[in-house]
């Protein structure tokens, strides 16, 4: 008799792991459960959708159940997973849009429960018109809903916060982002910060920082947003002030979450538990700099971890070694790019390090419609091992961070970034690239 | 008495050594003799000023000799250095605008000579309208007659004949692209070289490879170029066929030469002379992959050789330790990057090469207005060394180049590119990014 896997939560790790499983042993029965109305979306699609700019939000969905179903997994919507039976092994099956409930029984398991939305106690958070952007469901809600207003807020820039400002202004709305640190997308160091902050001032984005929200007010639905500066007027606001693991299902049958409250796993994404594997947004990655478990909630991650745990189950070799904390995000007419450690997170893993920030340009001086491009270095001092960068530029020049993750995979130094041959030509690159620029002047 | 240095054409190797030499020894005296009109320019920016999005030709020069000046640094423009006198420690520079010689002493040297076009030997090739493109002084010749043509033939389509053939299409000209090797873009794989025709053909280049070029003809100007394949009426003519090191001066007083015709030096930049060093076009360059001296005429790498040069001789460490053949070019919408060795480079060299060329997009499949993004890897069977690659495609997305690059200098391998932790976002790239798409599929 075949062995089954089933699959709690079928978005980009569950249905990696199901159809990779599937592909390395086709003889194993696969069944993933998923209690939304998707499977195999792209989330980090939704605020393109909200711009306006995909039509139709099943355009974000990479496979449909027939398509797993042709590749012999069962792929099941509106079915969640509300208990397991670890012992007995199996799990008790909500079918949310038949009234019934039934019980599953697997050999593996693979839990990829993905992240939900914080939402922080606030008068008035349960007022028609504040929502939350994780699913498509939430994304077809507030596009609804943003034809008939004229004032948003969006409460909390992060990446998100800032995307949906994007949006939301490509649709013509009025945009106050509103933070409680001092500056946007402060999970970047300051400088990073200030050259967004003028990008979103310039696309007509009021932005207020260092101020608190304290609560929603309206009659019946959302009219105004409370905050430590006064009250904002708006008909919608968006909570997106960060995410947290849904680990609960699996602490709740035993699985270990790790000091990110994100499930523990190995590199081949096995938790404690025999015949269990946690992917994606609910599981933990080694930090390759710090060495120290990290939570990074993207979906080229979670799309790895899914397809290392298929592997691993379907019965081959492979290994998810980690991340360096790659990523990259586009705010209006600028990309800003990361990896590894900004200087503050650095400091605070303990490393003495020091930094760069340097002005250049994203093409030759002579080469027609040029943009700034700034580099941030952090590296440490002494060894010159490079500990993170920063990059903001225009266009998708900010995909340059990707020789510098390789670097830091490599646990390259300055000098080594200084001696590289990268690619230059003038429409590219200044003849002295940016990076090496920025590598120069680390001393 | 301050000692002192002297560069032998003051380009982009030479201007660099000199004002680097300059900044580390303030005691050096340093003098520069350039016989074009000018020093510091980007000879790469040619095809754009003959497209005509550049205004004035002088735009290309990024210090001019009274920037040098306020530096400390000496450089003469229209000065040809024609001997050197070796064991008397000086050069004879003629002084070409006022007829006349003079001795220059020196106690450093150097030769910053560059290359030159090669002229193949062909009847007719000195007739008006057979142009060559090198200098400043080429550009502005070839857009003055361009004004008054209509048809023009480009011969040789490596990366200026390309080059060129965009800019006169942005003119609005007539181009007939010819090339003597079966295919476009001879110095890629054949993959590549089909992509770039079909960019080249839908842009109305026409192309004609496989073809011989026999000769010139017109009654005093250029009015056909003779072919393999027939006669090709035009007016102007490019011949773009290569160029080669100008390292025969060099030469003349003991200067050594490598096997690829460029002057041979260690990773100080130092010749087999004492007190001489060359730098730029006119220098080889350690090859990281095949171990062997290697010719890349490229203006970034003559900046880094310039720098290294000027820093060693302004009496501080530097080393440079060699290429990996790094290269990018724009042919209209599509952009071609280049690291390492081509599959057949590769075999050349003895390795036992295998290879990956797989199609992707350059954005998640959902976001608007997607291009493909193609992507071949050349790696070591059994080891799994990565060797080389090539990227095709749109505006700057071809920069991903730089990741691998880094991954050849850290001698990595198609596993270690599997594990890159590379940035994700919708815009930027499908959430499998191309590169780890095509790891995944290097067996």
């Amino acid at each position: 008799m075949s062995e089954r896997l089933v699959v709690i939560g079928g978005v980009a790790a569950g249905m990696s792991a199901a159809a990779k499983a599937k592909r390395t042993n086709p003889n194993l029965e696969v069944i993933a459960f998923e209690k939304s109305h998707y499977v195999s979306y792209g989330a980090c699609g939704l605020p393109y959708y909200l711009a306006g700019w995909i039509d139709d939000v099943e355009r974000l969905v990479a496979r449909t159940p027939e398509k797993f179903a042709k590749q012999g997994v069962t792929a099941l919507v509106r079915h969640e997973v509300v208990e397991v039976d670890y012992e007995g092994r199996r799990v008790r099956v909500a079918a949310l849009d038949e009234g019934r409930e039934f019980w599953q029984p697997f050999d593996y398991l693979v839990v990829s429960t993905g992240a939900r939305p914080v939402v922080p106690e606030l008068d008035g958070a349960d007022l028609p018109g504040v929502y939350t952007l994780r699913q498509p469901e939430d994304g077809v809600a507030i596009r609804e809903a943003l034809a008939g207003v004229e004032r948003t807020v969006i409460i909390g820039a992060g990446y998100v916060g800032l995307e949906v400002a994007e949006a939301f202004r490509a649709q013509g709305k009025q945009v106050t982002l509103i933070e409680l640190q001092d500056r946007v997308l402060p999970a970047a160091d300051p400088e990073v910060s200030e050259l967004v902050l003028a990008e979103l001032q310039k696309n007509g984005v009021e932005v207020l920082t260092g101020v608190r929200v304290e609560g929603f007010g309206g009659n019946g639905r959302l009219q105004t947003v409370r905050t430590s500066a006064g009250e904002v007027p708006a008909e919608l606001a968006l909570l997106s002030v960060g995410i947290r693991p849904n680990a609960e299902l699996a602490r709740s049958f035993g699985v270990a979450t790790g000091p990110t409250g994100a499930i523990a796993v190995d590199a081949e994404l096995r938790t404690n538990l025999p015949r269990v594997w946690a992917a994606g947004d609910v599981a933990e990655s080694a930090h390759l700099i710090t060495g120290e478990p990290y939570w990074l909630p993207l979906g080229d991650v979670a799309n790895k971890h899914g397809r290392t745990a298929g592997t691993v189950i379907g019965g081959k070799k492979a290994a998810f070694k980690g991340v360096v904390g790659s990523a990259i995000t586009k705010v209006f007419d600028v990309s800003v790019s990361f990896t590894g450690l900004t200087e503050a997170a650095a400091k605070r893993a303990g490393f003495a390090a020091k930094s760069v920030w340097i002005k250049s340009a994203d093409r030759a001086h002579y080469y027609p419609n040029p943009h700034p491009f700034h580099v941030k270095l952090v590296y440490e001092e002494g060894s010159g091992r490079l500990l993170g960068a920063q990059l903001v530029g225009h266009s998708n020049d900010a995909l340059r961070i990707d020789a510098l993750a390789t670097l830091l995979h490599q646990r390259g130094t300055v000098e080594d970034l200084r001696a590289l041959d990268l690619a230059y030509a003038p429409p590219f690159s200044p003849v002295w690239d940016p990076l090496l620029v920025a590598a120069n002047q680390a001393k």
